[in-house]
């Protein structure tokens, strides 16, 4: 489970699109969430959108492998088609935020690889959040002021990637995904390969 | 201090020159050792060759961060230019064995980084150590014995790259490494970058 955390404006989105773009080995955990979709936004593919009641069934049912509150609405991370894949030996990727992160984290039957995205400056970052041109300036505010907080929890994951280039930036992360594949915990042919090499 | 390990023949000394040829930031820890030079080899390149009254000094002086013998011979790792190089934010490569990891490893003021290159057939390693030509059937039967034995400790890595191709066992080498460079508890500057970043 490789997951992927940043403020909001620091190119999460755009290095996970190109990760499963160019690495077919890897796939997005679609998170489940109540916000109502932006424009352009694929129920199914970019979220599985569904009602604050739909939600808390989930969470009543432990459906949810995390969830969390962001700006009032609910976002999480549905248990049941990620457990049929990892076990297929195929990789997962995590769009998610420190609390999700921790979650994810802090239950111990999962294998986690943790990143996390800085901007290079926080003008850079407003700059971004500002060119997007969807939301008021009152929603940025929110958002630099969430970004700071996200920020504050860098020291919560395993390595950290300054996004001052969106090409180095993406190498980085695809550097740090292929590193941890050749860990040799997570090589599962292992154990029968080097028997087969010591046999005299 | 990134480990490389390997049977003899499996390829690590020419990844090994390779990596230091191609990343500036990385240097040889040149160990000493009381076997005598073989041809073409360069005293305070290759290895510091002492006699064994002067290994026996250092180890006895405690200048060594660990040693091991091998075939009769004694090998080691001086410390003085190793703590140096490291308070300088600087890498260093180790070409020794599973013995000499484990000794390292052991120290726990050490912050190390443990690869191991395993031969994709107990065959091609075989035809490798035939090809130097520089040794005896008994020799190379020794050797083979020792590969085995060698090859018993690979759980003893956190990385482990099948040699199957140069070229490709290299790139995944170096892309541990670069890796291993993004963790955050190696990148000594993220303290003060994000304590900036937070700043209202």
């Amino acid at each position: 489970m490789f997951i992927l955390s940043s403020p909001s404006g620091a190119g999460k989105t755009t290095i996970a699109r190109r990760l499963l773009a160019e690495d077919g080995a890897i796939a997005m955990s679609v998170s489940v969430t109540t916000r109502p979709p932006r424009p352009g936004e694929v129920d199914g593919k970019d979220y599985h959108f569904v009602s604050e009641a739909a939600f808390h069934q989930m969470v009543g049912d432990g459906e949810l492998l995390e969830w969390a509150e962001v700006f009032g609405n609910h976002y999480g991370t549905p248990k049941s088609h990620i457990k049929a894949g990892l076990k297929d030996g195929r990789d997962f990727l995590f769009d998610i935020d420190w609390q999700g992160t921790q979650q994810l984290y802090q239950r111990m039957e999962v294998d986690v690889v943790r990143v996390f995205l800085l901007p290079p400056s926080i003008a850079a970052l407003e700059q971004r959040l500002r060119c997007r041109g969807t939301d008021s300036d009152a929603v940025i505010e929110g958002r630099m002021a969430r970004a700071r907080s996200e920020i504050s929890h860098w020291d919560g994951y395993d390595f950290v990637v300054v996004n001052d280039d969106i090409d180095d930036c993406f190498e980085k992360v695809r550097t740090i995904l292929n590193a941890e594949r050749m860990r040799r915990a997570r090589q599962t042919g292992l154990v029968d390969f080097t028997r087969d090499l010591m046999r005299p």
